[in-house]
């Protein structure tokens, strides 16, 4: 499988420019591509604490989607999966640090802390104040202090960045962001590993398996564990967060690894909200993509126990475009469903003239049935005789529940019977055909009017057009020719009918897929069906 | 590979669900699960035109995403890649139509065609007002009458939901949505197929392959055409548009079908902003997933031409979770790099006594270079002693030029040689503790108060605490013992070296990986070079 690139050299910087050239002019890079890369605030002023954050690319959103007011002032960014440069940091430091200094929130990776640390000092030769935080929330390996830093950075992006978009100074910046990593657990699992740029996927996970403590590098996971289900996988992530969660009120951010469906992230996030493994989780942030891994198809949970004032800041709104809303979980909420799903049954009454038309009718379709089904080999699947004599039989044995006495309620009877009884698109059609003529009719319409107005209504939602072959080529002109009495409708239909043989390529329903040569020479077995009808209907007439 | 659902047959109902609890209260759905899936407004009384919309799921965040103020009133969700029921169309009619009327905005598939097409018959049996609008964007089949839906449906979602919420009428509602249908076009491109959940996927495009004019339901594309780079795949893309895009200002949406990375979506965008093939494209939405299929690579292209209303229509902000911005596209904002990447360069002075300490303390490590290299065998990759020996004869070389006279300039003019000379994390953990003594002694601090300093920054940048059997162990007795002289220093040290080799598990950096068999009786070549430093350093002072 390709990958919608260039080249792996010019990726990232080709993904910043095309981020930049859409960010409605909030945002700015530095000119020093391609070994710089770092995006920052376009409105951004100095007047207040500088939050900088960074590392490889390859978990987009992650981080140039979170500059912006309230949260990142810059984001410098490496290649894929690689720590960017000392100058790179350095620049993006220089770049927004004012007299109020700058907070570095850096992932506990050895490249990133070089490399953040070392610009951090040539910064303060400079006389800038700046302090570094490292987010290591990670808790698959319990016991290596060097924890990685996952999607849990987000939430120190977030909180240090209301507090300094509020004015806050660095200490008390800083010591937010401190206390935020003491207290941030994350855990991920992934059904299948990430596609670097420009090299073969590793088939690294069998089907039924996941890796659960997986990084954010295409690392493997800490443990193969069987994958069953939504339910339970999030059951076991939940339970190896447990120890870590704290106590109090919690919010749960649920991140997409890069690959998941929003289907499944859905699927993960009712599961999370319905879950008692860990109580207290009373917020959502998410599910979204934020701290990504590619295509990885996973995610990862990341608990903060808050503080009403951390949560406070947590719902402040921010002008970035992909911080999601941290959002209370609720039950669904249920509106009961609307009267009218239950169609009023018609008030049956009787008409014997009426009765004895519709019957025959009826009949008509009933007789044509074999006929139909050896046109319909033609150009479908050979049944339209017997789908139509079908409706016809059960349209008869309801005659004693019509009310046969009012046309407009008979119409729309006559449609809801078919609705029920007759399948596949032609019942629906017929449907739709009786139910707007009977909707015309109660508008006032003449009967031949409320027709025509069902052939319209039915091409619109049928897309069939006079020519395609449809009985709609028998049905438009025997309506037109119905004023002049049953013998001329008949005539009418039964010429549109056998123009159908000559229309070489359908362009609706099944017949549109079949050969010229098959179709040639033989009527379209709905307009048959039709100019079958209207002949029965002369006959009667004439009887 | 594996999905995180719990079944098929719950997936879709479980997924609503998921939103709707993560929905912060805005959103509600109908009690009709699991056939009737209707998502509707928790905030809607009624006293406008109603637009619902939908089809099958496996299409998020279309069409759920989209309800709320200024878009949709109700989604009716079907099954993955399955039209809802007439009767959950109706459901969701019926749920949100007031006098104002109802629009129905159906995408081009039999299926709901006919089923929003039944439904809206039966709610005009009730009175109520309903129109309904087909949208068929798809240009791939230009020939075909009955081109599909696609992510052009966005368009009529959102200019219909700003004229609605505005309180426009059904009628110029529905006029403004035919007006946008007969106006957009799209096409989309794919690099592999899109897997059903609970099924195998199926492995149809080879490397170096993409399908072009492709559906949303993981159907063939109309044609196969070779990929080479996104730039080319952009211009095939817009080529195909070329002739159905209309004259003057153009919209354009770019749509993730659901499995390019962020990544390849910016390089797209980018692509798109920079491409003069169609003119006038003065405006993007996204790159964003808005009509997905499932987890596809791939991307569509919507190009909507618009008169200054449409656009003013498309920006106006929106209570929905999914909609991205319509920003005008902009050439990327380019700031000049700031002044201090190419540090300040030290003011030689001269200090014979220290030229020539500074001299031994190199020769130190140039002596040692062979035994600190065999150390590291057991630990690393040998190459410890030839590091620090590579980094003392370039710093001796560039003695003359060093500010030998002032030891806070010294220490950082040290710092800074380090970082241009010596490679590694060792090469900037050096650099850090240098740069970070000056930064103290500017301060203020006494020399060895100082050097403690940079001893702690070098633990806050790279994580290292002592016993974690790194250069920490020797440096930070010695710098304890240093008030005493360098002869109570160098047995500190020494001492510190030495307890490395007991420390069977190394905590940071590569050692940590190694096996306890193998580190067990020799020093960690970084606290073995400090100590040699200090034995050194007591030899010189003794002469």
């Amino acid at each position: 499988m390709s990958q919608f690139i260039n080249s792996k050299e010019s990726l990232v910087t080709e993904a910043i420019d095309g981020a930049l050239c859409t960010a409605g002019g909030r945002l700015a890079r530095l000119d020093g591509f391609p070994f710089i890369k770092v995006i920052v605030r376009e409105d951004w002023d100095k007047s207040k604490v500088a939050l900088v954050s960074g590392g490889g690319s390859g978990h987009e959103p992650a981080h140039a989607g979170f500059v912006g007011a309230g949260m990142l002032t810059a984001a410098v960014c490496g290649d894929v999966f690689a720590s960017p440069s000392v100058d790179a940091v350095l620049a993006g430091i220089l770049a927004v640090s004012g007299p109020a200094g700058c907070l570095l929130i850096v992932k506990n990776y050895t490249g990133d802390r070089l490399n953040f640390g070392l610009a951090a000092e040539r910064a303060r030769a400079y006389g800038i104040k700046v302090s570094m935080v490292i987010v290591d929330d990670d808790i698959a390996l319990p016991d290596l202090p060097q924890a990685r830093g996952l999607a849990g950075t987000l939430f120190v992006h977030k909180i240090a960045g209301a507090l300094a978009e509020d004015g806050a100074d660095l200490e008390i910046v800083t010591e937010a962001a401190q206390r935020i990593i003491g207290n941030v657990a994350s855990i991920g699992m992934s059904l299948d590993t990430c596609t670097m740029p420009g090299s073969p996927k590793e088939t690294r996970i069998q089907e039924g398996k996941a890796e659960l403590g997986l990084g954010i590098h295409g690392e493997s996971g800490v443990e193969l564990v069987d994958f069953t289900t939504a339910h339970d996988a999030m059951a076991i992530v939940l339970e190896r967060l447990k120890p870590s969660a704290g106590d109090g009120t919690k919010v749960a951010l649920l991140n997409n690894l890069g690959g998941a469906t929003p289907l499944e992230m859905s699927v993960l996030a009712e599961e999370l909200a319905k879950s008692d493994v860990i109580s207290g989780i009373q917020h959502m942030i998410g599910p979204a993509a934020l701290m990504t891994s590619l295509d990885m198809r996973g995610f990862s949970i990341s608990i903060l126990p808050v503080s009403s004032e951390e949560l406070a800041l947590l719902q402040v709104p921010v002008s970035v475009r992909d911080w999601p809303a941290c959002n209370h979980i609720d039950v669904p909420r249920i509106r009961p469903l609307p009267d009218g799903l239950t169609p009023i049954k018609p008030i049956p009454s009787k008409d014997a003239a009426m009765a004895k038309f519709v019957t025959h009718c009826c009949d008509a379709f009933i007789e044509a049935e074999t006929e139909l089904n050896a046109l319909d080999t033609y150009s479908g699947d050979g049944d339209t005789g017997s789908t139509l004599a079908g409706a016809a039989r059960a349209l008869k044995e309801s005659i004693d529940r019509l009310p046969l006495a009012d046309l407009t309620q008979l119409y729309r009877a006559i449609g809801l019977e078919l609705s029920q009884t007759m399948g596949g698109s032609s019942g629906v059609l017929l449907a739709i055909f009786f139910s707007a003529v009977g909707d015309a009719m109660s508008s006032g319409m003449s009967n031949t009017e409320a027709l025509k107005a069902g052939v319209l209504r039915v091409q619109e939602v049928g897309g069939a057009r006079p020519g395609d072959r449809t009985m709609i080529d028998a049905l438009t002109p025997a309506l037109d020719a119905l004023p002049n009495g049953f013998s001329a409708a008949a005539k009418a239909a039964r010429q549109g009918a056998d123009f159908t043989a000559k229309i070489l390529k359908a362009k609706v329903g099944r017949a549109s897929y079949i050969s010229e040569d098959r179709l040639s020479g033989h009527n379209d077995p709905g307009a048959e069906a039709v100019a079958q009808l209207f002949e029965k209907m002369n006959a009667i007439s004439q009887t």
